[in-house]
């Protein structure tokens, strides 16, 4: 795709290349993100971070992506008292908001709305996750780390084993994840969730549709006995019609280090979107897995500022002029200094 | 008036010289506006963006107008748990933010806040609405729209005739634009509301008083047939004791493309304030009317941000200094490449 | 202590010559905040402040004190729907958000919780307020402002007197002042509150052997008739189980200008860490008292944009380099030509 003046809408826009393409520009922009270097290429550009859905994480690591640039960010932050109420549509919502900036990412509650809302804009979108429907830059993040974490052990993409486990009806990230992992050859996954929670059939067809060998389980730990990442996942409480109907699913599948330990292969590279549900009766992925350096979890979010990086210097056309406005740090780096698991 | 560190308060203080300065600028800064130029005249400098009662679409207009001019924004966007809940006046809130930036932006639900809080702050303040009150930027931007529509067709602002129409009664924009229009010569002006909800007395009789050849029908149709401007409103539902008040006067005077075609001048300026209630009980504005390419109404909402700029620039005294500090932009400029009508 | 990259929690963590250390660097801040001059010294930085409690006020300053050091803001402004509310732990949410900043300042409702937070980050911390426990960045600039004022009249810490007005038992403010004190020699604390709200004893015990000479008083006149400074505080309502609580406190011990003139020394410097509750019931610090130049209310907070600026400076370790990359500012300044008490 010619990603100059594109909207990222969906994971379906993506071609092996096109995800290469992406990752190639992440893989540069590492020094900025980990504060070696500073760039100023996007010194006086916007970024119109419009999150009609609170979301404190996602919102932050988008602004802070452009930030990282030498961007500005305007922002919403919630759905309040905004002229949608007043009977504007989203067209012209979008018509007068792209009047503001030279990018835009949305977040809105409603599947389909950001996509409506890109026909009308003047500037590129980009999706920061509209309702149940789509979330691409988190797919993208979470394959992105998947090859990182893998080249590390001398692997690339294709070939591997994955296990998808919690809620995977209501879990976008892996909808999404299960159709980008298509892209590649000779890829397994493993689902395992609940029989009332597996994965809708349209994606897996399409997955076995692109080569992909897939199976279907509803135990844990025999499952993942002989893959190369478990990715877990957080009932979506939010998507069911009670709390009593979620807390029926909620706490299945745990992980822990003693589990790991006992049928896991060695090495092999825990995963999660995040948030983790950490109460005691959720605890999806155990605290006693914090100090296990195959938990990629916060290796994951710190990737998502890269990816981010890379989709706003493609969509504005300066992937080559990142370090031609760059220079040294002037403060103390911290974070080279307070690396976590 | 003198600019440099004056309050924006009231469309009261301009005087035509004043607003012709205003146009003048907001001339000046359409490179950046339009993205073909950075300036960064304004590096260092802080807008506090004040917004005590919620406004997505003023609020990131003032932010990037700002941004625009190379300043950074601190904000506030709505009225939560501020100090103003403990007790403290309105006095001690300017005391105290004008010692964080240079500039405030500030929007108040309460009619004559703004000014009393300019009275106590440090810096300059410029009125980003006070309730029913003022609402200055708009109506500044309304105008500076209809001198730039004019000029394209060798008209300027004197002698036009400008229909408005919709709930005058409420419509603060309206009002402003009655007393801004006063400052020309020659202009007529046709007031096409229900009869509850016409422009109040006062302000027809200071146009009149000023020259203003002032008209009023309840009627649309034969009204708009001899008008170079028709500038439409929304019914200000939440100025009414109820919905169903409302109700009865929503879908009242609607313009659509067949309405337009029939009985206006070929080439009739279309305008509205926004947001347009769109939903199919209202809808002022038919969206048939999108590819009109008369109707302004997103290039009023685009002028807005060029106003700002000139705004800014004007009451911190760098209007002069802007190209000074500047430099090509770096990045697609996707907006030079999707224009709307 | 060692400044850089570390966390600022507690005014525990302070000896004297660390104050001394913030205190002089505030100094030189002086320019920068006086809005003279611009620095660039921390371009590229971004300060994630993450207010999970909603303060206008303190949010604002911490947010401009790092955009006058030439820094970026990402940031929270409540508690919203986050991650928290989804399980996640608050050493996950650190891990998350240090990803995307180069230092954060962090306020929660919950006592301990920043401290919680900061175990985790990978990036320094300022507490910018956990419950009733601890507001640090308040205490310096407090200590920060009695040490200006009283230079002013060539005294300094040492030796003075100083008066504590009003709900000593929930103000977090005169708690962190009290031990701030503690550090400085020959100091005389009168503590002025209702029997039921005074000062924890915990705390008066340690100011004691700390060497501080503690009084306690019922009442107002006679206490306040032989100090230096006069600190008064709000019934800090949101902290009794009933309003009706409350206001059997509030509007006790209310100075006003015939109170501060047949009772205080000639220059007793009058300071209240704001907002100052001015509703008729409580007007803890009367309105006549505004032109008073001794009333050091506003000037306590400009401190407090210093006193940030200073703290960022020390733990990202660029005190020494601020001057480097500065030059002139460009703009009018409003600020050196509106000088309020």
């Amino acid at each position: 795709m010619n990603f100059t003046g594109a909207h990222i809408l969906s994971i379906n826009q993506f071609q092996r290349e096109d995800v290469d393409r992406v990752f190639a520009v992440a893989d540069n922009m590492e020094p900025y993100a980990l504060r070696k270097r500073v760039t100023r290429v996007l010194e006086g550009a916007i970024l119109g971070n419009m999150f009609f859905e609170a979301s404190t994480r996602t919102r932050v690591s988008f602004g802070s992506a452009f930030n990282l640039l030498g961007g500005e960010v305007r922002e919403t932050a919630g759905f309040e008292n905004s002229a949608l109420v007043k009977g504007e549509s989203l067209q012209d919502t979008a018509r007068v908001l792209s009047g503001f900036s030279d990018v835009i990412c949305m977040r809105h509650p409603q599947p389909g709305s950001v996509a409506d809302f890109a026909a009308a804009s003047r500037v590129p979108v980009l999706n920061g996750g509209d309702g149940a429907n789509e979330h691409p830059t988190q797919a993208l993040l979470d394959l992105y780390t998947i090859r990182k974490e893998m080249a590390d052990k001398g692997r690339d993409i294709d070939g591997l084993s994955v296990a998808m486990i919690g809620d995977l009806r209501h879990g976008r990230t892996v909808h999404s994840l299960g159709k980008l992992l298509s892209l590649y050859k000779n890829i397994r996954v493993v689902l395992i969730s609940p029989k009332e929670l597996t994965l809708p059939d349209s994606i897996v067809e399409s997955m076995r549709a692109a080569g992909v060998d897939v199976s279907i389980s509803h135990e844990l730990t025999q499952s993942i006995a002989a893959v190369d990442i478990v990715y877990s996942t957080r009932i979506q409480e939010e998507r069911f019609s009670s709390k009593q109907e979620a807390d029926l699913y909620r706490g299945k599948f745990r992980l822990n280090q003693a589990i790991y330990t006992q049928y896991c292969q060695p090495n092999t590279v825990i995963m999660h979107p995040l948030p983790r549900d950490s109460r005691a009766d959720a605890n999806e992925l155990d605290s006693d897995l914090d100090d296990n350096p195959n938990l990629a979890i916060f290796r994951q979010t710190d990737n998502g500022v890269l990816v981010r990086m890379a989709l706003f210097a493609l969509v504005l056309n300066v992937a080559d002029k990142v370090d031609d406005f760059a220079y040294e740090v002037r403060w103390y780096n911290a974070r080279q200094n307070r690396i976590t698991p």
